[in-house]
């Protein structure tokens, strides 16, 4: 029987490449998908779409109110998102859709569910390069959460580690358009917009990170946008 | 002004105490509760009226689904909670109570909290004495948690520590209630029973241990009890 892993599953590019990963790296796995009162249900549509597309036949959705918390433009429609920043702005301060804690709150979910599945594993599609801002997205942080999870379940108690992994931690949104061609990531079904309009928007940060991505790795993003960055950055 | 802290509070006697002890030492309180879809509902209609009893203004009862998780009686009402065992016997081994990774998830759900109201603590209830069974209620779990939540925010990135705060952790029951007593801490609203029956139930592993703390204290509990354990092990 193959081992088993959770895979946390937004529906955006990264966490698709990294779900296309732990099936290639030969496990079983659960994906884990988090409605926690996101701005758009598109996101959750486009985990469904590539969970089924990789014949994933665990996927959970489960319901994480984070918007009590509040203070980010995710979660809060109040707060709008940050539109047409230059690409040397994002990833540089801790922008409006940073939501407070929320890797360690997926994580904190996801290792649960590991403890109760028997998975050896759990994927997480953090990267650091291009949102060094986010305190939650460096190597230090998965380190320390490797402690939490060795120390605060029972299958760590026992000796059998649940292993934090970060395959994407490393890589640029170019690299990771090229890893997921490699292994068949079916881009057309991914949403990394912040909007939930018909189209990616093509102009809040996920957008422009992304269009940056398939420009540099000279792959054709094939969604649909409403605009196009202002400035490239090329 | 006050400095704010986050007490998580489930409405029995352990985080009403640690409520009373976050706001003794000078904090102004946002109280979290956490609706993990618990097999019944007594515990937050606790946790609402200790806060109001403390004047917590700032009381937050978030949903939280744990119940896809399962593997525990507390979130699965098709597993038995346990009845009548032996006080030797609780805490010794997981019992069918835990609920894997909880405090992870609550803790991670609480450092968001802490960071987007500007806390700097975060009381838990977390106990070791009657629950040494519980991988997550050791103090060296605490101690990945804290770096977890200095590497996982923006605040720790910028020295200003949210500080996780355990302070029933080497506690007794008896001792715990020797504290609530001291600081006036309304045990009648508290409530601890897993079951959610009019009275408690006496013989679940909360009943009993609770029972054992308040006799050892010499303090009168005034909850009303259907049964009461077979085995007092006085």
């Amino acid at each position: 029987m193959a081992p088993r892993a959770v895979v946390l599953l937004s529906g955006g590019m990264d966490s698709a490449t990294a779900l296309a990963i732990a099936l290639q790296e030969g496990f079983e796995v659960t994906a884990l998908s988090v409605d926690y009162g996101q701005r758009h249900r598109k996101e959750l549509d486009s985990a469904r779409k590539v969970a089924k597309h990789f014949g994933v036949r665990d996927h959970r959705v489960v319901s994480l109110d984070l918007t009590a918390i509040g203070g980010s433009a995710l979660t809060d429609k109040k707060i709008p998102v940050p539109e047409q920043r230059r690409l040397e702005e994002i990833g540089q301060a801790i922008p409006a859709t940073y939501v407070p804690a929320r890797n360690t709150i997926l994580l904190g979910y996801a290792l649960g569910l590991a403890e109760a599945t028997g998975a050896k594993a759990i994927y997480i599609a953090a990267n650091q390069i291009d949102y060094s801002g986010y305190p939650d997205c460096r190597p230090e942080f998965y380190k320390a959460f490797q402690e939490v999870a060795r120390l605060g379940t029972q299958r760590g108690v026992e000796g059998d580690i649940i292993e934090i992994r970060t395959p994407l931690l490393a890589m640029s949104k170019a690299d990771i358009v090229r890893k997921g061609e490699e292994l068949g990531v079916p881009w057309a079904l991914t949403w990394s917009c912040y909007q939930g309009e018909e189209k990616a928007c093509g102009v809040c940060d996920a957008c422009q990170l992304r269009l940056k991505g398939f420009r540099e790795a000279g792959v054709k993003d094939p969604l649909p946008y409403a605009r196009r960055p202002r400035v490239t950055n090329a």
